[in-house]
Order: C-alpha cells, then sequence, then structure tokens
C-alpha cells in the first residue's frame, strides 16, 4: 500500500511543506528510513539524525520544520497524527473470520456478528460475545461473561466467570480478569479463604497488558473506568477502583480497596497500598511507595538514589542513625545557644 | 435460595439480636444492602453507615451492637462467620462433571472418582489426579503430576513434570508451578544453565493467586507447607521453603534458597533476597526489601517516604550526603567539647 | 543409568582423587546423599555437611580436597562440571515426537524435521519452526513467528506474530514474546493507542523465565542478544536493547529503549528507567532503582535498610527533613566558627 504525503495530510489533519505527492509506504526511524518511508520526529535527543535523514517525509511539529531537509507533514499533536498514520501503513495481521474448528465454545454461549474465536480458545456456557469480538488463540472466556463490540483479546487470555468487559477493549496475552481477590480470616493461627463474590467491570477503550491481573471484588466489583490504560505485569487487588484515562505503566501493584482518581499516571513499579484515596490528576513517579492518601494534584516520589555499592553501604548504615543524628544536631543547636548566652 | 437468620445463625456458630426470622438471600454492604441482604461490619470507618443500613440484617462483634439499627447476627470472629455465609449463600458457578470433550488427557494418567478437566485443558502421560480434582479449561498438567483430592486449577494454570500439590488446593489462573530454577554456571563470560533436577511440593491447604511462580528445586525440592496463602505475581525461587499458615501478599518475590518461618505475613511487593533465614512470626510491611536474616518475631519494614517531588529530588541529593554529614556532626561535637573546654 | 567417577572424570575434563570404580547414579545434597549419589560442594557454608557426607563421591575445587571424607571428583569450575553431569544423570523427561492430535497447527505453517507439537498448542499460519523445535503444551506461536533449530517452548508460552526467536532458545510457561508496548498519545485527557509496529528479536542460547513479558517495539524491534539470560516474571519494554550474555533476576522491570550493555548482572526487583544506557559489565543489587545513565562498570545499588517497624517509621519522618538538618549542620558550622573567630 501507498499513500501520497497529501492524502495522509488529508487523513490526519496535518499540513505539507515541500513536495506533497511524495509515496509513503512505511514508517522507520529517521536514521533508518528510505524515500518511501515516513519518519516522525518528536524527541529532541534526534535532531542530528532528522538533519541527515534520507526518509522521504518526516512527521514533526511547526516549530521543527527549520531542522528537516526533506517533505515535511507538519502537526499540532505529532504523537497522535503518527498513531493514526501508523495504523493506516502498519494493519495488524488479518484474523481468519469465524469460529476456528480447533475452538471449544459452548452451545449456550452468545456470539455477537462477526465475532473470531481462534484456535485452543475456550468459551463457556453463558458467555456474551458483542459484534465484532475477536478472541485469539488459546485464551478462556468462562462462564457468563460479558464483552462489549469490537473488543480483543490477542491471545492466551483468562477471563474469569461473570466479568464485564466494555467495548473496544485490548488485553494482551497472559492477563487474568476476575481471579479471587485475596480474602483471609484467621483463627487459630489457621487461615480461612473468604469467598470473593463481588466481579470486574472493565469500562470502554480500556488496554490491559500482558500477564496484568485484575482480581474480583469481595462483595461489590473491582472498577476499572473508559479509557483506563495499565501496561504488563500490574497487579490489581480486589475492590479496586481506577478513575478514567488514567494510566499505569508496567509492574506497579496496588493494593485492595484503594481509589485511584481520573487522568492519573502512575509509572513503572510504583506500589500503592490498600484502602487508599489517590485524587483526580496525580502522578506518581518511578518505583515509589505510596502508603497514605494522595489529596492534591501533583507530582509525588519516593525511593532512594543509586550509588555505587560502598558508598552505599556506607549510608544504609547512616540511615538507620538518622533519628540520633537529628537528635545530635538539636544537642548541638542547644549548646551552641547556651554558649551563646 | 432464602435462609433465616435463625439458620444462619445455627450454621455458623453465632447468635441473634433482633427477629431471628428475618430471610436472607445475599450479601451486601451496608449501603448497598436491601431488605433481603446481610451485611457486614468490620471496618470502624463505616459506623456511619451502619447507622444508616437498610439491611435485614447485619453480621458484627458484640461491642458494634449499639450502633446497629436492623437485626443483628453477632459473632466472636466475624471475618470467619462472614466466610462461611458467604460459601453458603454465593457458591461457585457449577462444574460439569467429567472429562470434556474438548480436553486431551493422557491414557496413561490415572484420574479419581469425580474428576473434572476443562475444554482445552492437557493432562499428560503419568499424572495422577485425587478423588474430586477440578483441573478447569486451558490448564496443563505434566508428567507425572500428583495431585491430591479434592483441589482445583481454575483455569489456564501450568504444573510441570513430577510437581506434588497436596489436598484442597486453590491455584489461579496463569500461576506456573516448577518451572526451571535461576540456575547458571559462567565460563569465560558465557552462562551454562545448570539443570533443575529437583521439584516442588505444596502441602495441603495452600492457596496460590493468578501468575504467581513458584520454581523447581536445583537439587532438593521447593516447599510450601500446608495452610500457605499466596496472593498473585509472587515469585518463588528455587528451593525456598515457606513454612505452614504464611501468607504474603501481591508482587512479593522470594530469591533462591530461603526459608520463612510459620504464620509469617509478608505484605506485597516486599523483595527478599537468597539464602535467607526468617523465623516464624515475622510480619515485613509493603514493598520492604529483606537483605539479612530476620531472627527475632516482630515488624519489620524498609522503604523511604512519599514527597512531592521537588522535595525528594533535594532529599536524594542530601541521602547521597549522609555519611559526610554524619561525620560533620560528629566534628562539631568534638569542637564544641575543645571550646568547652 | 550408572557411570563410574572415571568415566564422569573424562566427561566433564576432571580428575578423580581416591576411589575412581564408584558407581554414580544420581545427584543428592550432602546431607542426603547416599552410596550411589554424587554429590557437590561450593558454598562454605556448608562445610561441616562435607565432613560428614555418605556420598558415593563429591565434586569439589582442589582447595576443599581435605575436608572431603569419600572419593572426589576435583574440578577448576565445579559449577560447570555440576551442570554437564546432571544434565548426563538427570536428562529432561523423554517428549513424544511428531504432533500431538490434540495440537492445532495450521497447514500453513513450516515444521522442520523432528518438530514436536505438544497438546492444546497453537502454531498460526506462516510460522517456520526450525530442526528439533520443541514446543511443548498449551503454547501460540503466531502468525509469521520464526523459531531456530532446537529451541524448546516448556509449556503455555505464547509467541506474538513475527516475533524471531534464536537457535537453541529456552522459553519457560507463561512468558510472553511480542505483545504491543505501551505507546500513548495524549489528546485532550483521553489516551490514544500508538500501534507498535516492531517486532522482538531473541538471539541464540537465551533462557527466558516463566511469565517474563518481553514487548515488540514501537517502530523498530526490541533485542535481546545471543546468551542472555531472564529468570521469571520480568518485564522488558519496547525497544529495550540487551546485550550478549547480559543475566537478570526474577521481578526485574526495565522501561523502553532502555540499553543494558553486554555481560552485566541486574539482580532480581530491580526497576531500571526508559531511555537509558547501561555500559557493559555492570552489577546492579537486588531492589535497585535505576534513573540515570550508568557510564562506568561496576557495582550499584540504591534501597533503604530493613528495620523494626518503630525505628522505621522514626527514621521515614527525619528522611522527610534531610534537606532541613543538612541546613542546619552548615548553620551550626557557621555559628562555631564565628564563635572560633
Amino acid at each position: 500500500m501507498a499513500v501520497t504525503l497529501k492524502e495522509l495530510a488529508v487523513r490526519v489533519g496535518a499540513t505539507v511543506r515541500g513536495d506533497d505527492s511524495v509515496l509513503i509506504e512505511g514508517i522507520a526511524t529517521l536514521r533508518n528510513a528510505g524515500p518511501r518511508d515516513l519518519s516522525f520526529f518528536a524527541n529532541r535527543r534526534y535532531r542530528r539524525d532528522l538533519r541527515e535523514t534520507r526518509a522521504g517525509a518526516v512527521l514533526l511539529a511547526p516549530e521543527d520544520l527549520d531542522d528537516c531537509p526533506v517533505p515535511a507533514l507538519v502537526a499540532a499533536n505529532t504523537r497522535l497524527a503518527y498513531a493514526l498514520i501508523a495504523e493506516l501503513l502498519h494493519p495488524l495481521p488479518a484474523v481468519e473470520a469465524g469460529v476456528h474448528p480447533d475452538a471449544s465454545v459452548s452451545p449456550e454461549a452468545e456470539l455477537g456478528a462477526g465475532v473470531v474465536v481462534g484456535a485452543g480458545s475456550v468459551v463457556e456456557a453463558g458467555a456474551r460475545l458483542g459484534a465484532g469480538v475477536q478472541v485469539g488463540p488459546g485464551c478462556v472466556v468462562g462462564r457468563d461473561v460479558r464483552i462489549g463490540g469490537g473488543s480483543r483479546l490477542v491471545a492466551s487470555v483468562t477471563l474469569c466467570h461473570g466479568v464485564s468487559i466494555g467495548c473496544r477493549v485490548l488485553i494482551h496475552p497472559g492477563a487474568v480478569i476476575g481471579a479471587d481477590g485475596f480474602g483471609l480470616a484467621l483463627e487459630e493461627g489457621v487461615w480461612h479463604k473468604v469467598p470473593q463474590i463481588g466481579s470486574v467491570q472493565i469500562g470502554d477503550d480500556v488496554e490491559i497488558g500482558a500477564n496484568t491481573t485484575v482480581d474480583r471484588g469481595a462483595i461489590e466489583d473491582t472498577v476499572i473506568e473508559e479509557g483506563v490504560k495499565l501496561d504488563n505485569q500490574i497487579q490489581v487487588a480486589h475492590n479496586v477502583h481506577i478513575g478514567a484515562h488514567t494510566a499505569i505503566a508496567g509492574c506497579a501493584g496496588i493494593a485492595g480497596s484503594t481509589r485511584i482518581g481520573r487522568r492519573c499516571q502512575i509509572a513503572g513499579a510504583a506500589e500503592i497500598s490498600g484502602h487508599l484515596e489517590i485524587v483526580d490528576d496525580v502522578v506518581v513517579t518511578v518505583g515509589s511507595l505510596v502508603t497514605n492518601d494522595i489529596r492534591e494534584p501533583g507530582v509525588y516520589s519516593s525511593g532512594s538514589p543509586l550509588m555505587p555499592n560502598g558508598q552505599w553501604r556506607r549510608s544504609m548504615a547512616r540511615i538507620k542513625q538518622i533519628d540520633e543524628l537529628a537528635k545530635r544536631i538539636k544537642a548541638l543547636e542547644q549548646r551552641l545557644a547556651e554558649l551563646g548566652e
């Protein structure tokens, strides 16, 4: 498939600087692009690559035009324009329509128009899949699961009984939605399981990464609102509530009953304790530990700095003494004040 | 299914305050419960919800009776009573008996009475499944695996060859038991694999969360004793030994050959180094890093506090200087002592 | 299978001290070994076990011979010699040849000589599997995937469309290779997906642990060079590049576009931010947070020390004040200097 720069500009609402008849067939990095490739400039570190690129054209913001030696596609939101063009030029591999003969679909499941079920997948009784749902190979769709139209389970996804998935939701391999929350009752030193009778509600346009787990609620449901984006290997415990359009990066963990607001950004490996409230528009940086409510929007961090191992060992010893060090400072101040008098 | 409050009291060893003929059909939260629901009060934060509840009845401890406006079910261990009632009123969805026609069971596997194998599951030669074992859809039970009676693999569980699972064990989707431990030998800058010839032993009444991994031992077995409860996405490396009735929350990691005692509680995202000994009755709080033996029962913590990002950046710089700061305090004390003389 | 000590010595290039006709049938620990077992001494903690062992023979380094009461197999690199012997005496369980009747292999896939595909596995159109590739049960091999000769997917592995796997690669259950990277474009508070059009390249002799995820690249490929060893539950984000013979332990996370050098050792639960450069021969210790480039080989650490909970709480409060404490030290120094004058 080849598209002129002019056509691309029309499709993504951009303008062209230079020859708009250039034919574009694919996308490549500034350094590796050839005359039929569109490239993309967004990170200032790569300005030199921009100046030297041999791409057919470059997608960039107006302020970077001066450094572009080839035709340019100019957009206000370059990242969004890039997303649209990438979708156009690099469509996903075609999927065979219908239910694969090696899938196992219960006669008591309801499949909407155009539903695809891949080889090795299981769809249990009572499941209802909306129009155009794609269940890739190796998935398990449990009893009474609901999946809204246009959603896609890439492969090897497990949806436990009764969970509810919105429309246009994308779930990557190894994700598990609706496993039991971690509910235990202690009696004389022995743990008894507390049944997890809630479920999971996933809103529209949510994306869930590979090997991420979202547990079902203890009594009420675990809720992930529309437009939330979860990366890989995230743990979402029972009764967590994640507000719309919040994005969470890989390896983060959110303990039970915590509420995260809308439009938050939680970086990778952040760990958030249970029963907390985090307001809208909070940013938590990489590897932070959150053990208290966050009541004001803003950027929050924890963690200690990386050091050469020898220095770190000395620092560790000192941190253990820090309360004593603070008291010694106070004592010094008092003695000095007495001396001053 | 509807049960009178009186019947519930008899079944869980509780007493009733108020009308014991109330009919209960389900469980709901204090705020959402209607006249046919039982609700549950345990967290003091929700006292106001208790006072305003319209539940048919509330399960609570004797000391909270005064705030309850409706009939009450009074138990000493409310959490345990709740667990028993939830199991009664919200049983798991029924499972179809027998081996699903879309399962793949080796003729050389032995299945006890009442064993269930779901669609898409594989049971290899030499596996022995005790009476009443339920293998949900999409599981792999490897060669020569042993599973004790009454255990349940919910779905998409992988048990590698030769692992041994006790009775009444519950394993959630995506869990992998018995993958190779991480054993390497270095020769001239190149890693060689060290075969992992041990296996895994899981005791009775263990629960293992979604996407948790328990590696097989290098020579001897990795051991998880009876009653241990593991949440999601926990990594248990080769030759770890976890004592009975220890509970570990999500995203924790335990490196090779570490021994954790009985009745320990390890919070989420705690990371425990290899070759350590942790005695019985130790509590480790969320996100802690354990790099030394713990020889006394007690509560242990590490981690640095969450701060606004600007303050955190300044603190990071200071922590790098902490050894120097401590020396400056010492120098101040000496100079002041000299001045005093 | 029984082998004389003499034969073992020849096979692994070791020498024997004592009776070289001893017959060895298996491997066991020093404490549990019997007269037909070979045992292995490497960790000085277990010197007492060596002195008391009843093993048929012990594999050890020359400097430990004096403490060995039984015949000894003496090797310079005992760990490597152990690996070779373990492979010989404890071969993996045999795998049935060919494509299992309960596997689902596309007629448009190409299988080399001796390829094994286990029950419940799916191989999609365009996949090319080299000679001797073993695909265990429950795997998904996506469209157009390439797998080099001698590689093995143990079970329940998911390879997404188009990824490229080298020769003799070993991938453990639950691993997901080639899921979409986490690429998003923000427009008016709503996230749009950025298609991930790159793929993944895995070099020869790589090992990938259970439930580890390696995402496909945004434009170019994510690359894992030859001989890299990844433990369980590691997250490798899009466009990460890991140099040859680097080893990474469980639960580590590497954010997007970071380059890690050759022969690095990254310990468990280390978290590495995106867009960083880490040179060759770097060691990062357990639980460290890496947020800047590492430009010199060496050992690096971060993290705060484990303390009894009460002490930790006091320390947390002080760490929040550390910038102020440092300023108070400076003020004390100035006042003291003034006093001195």
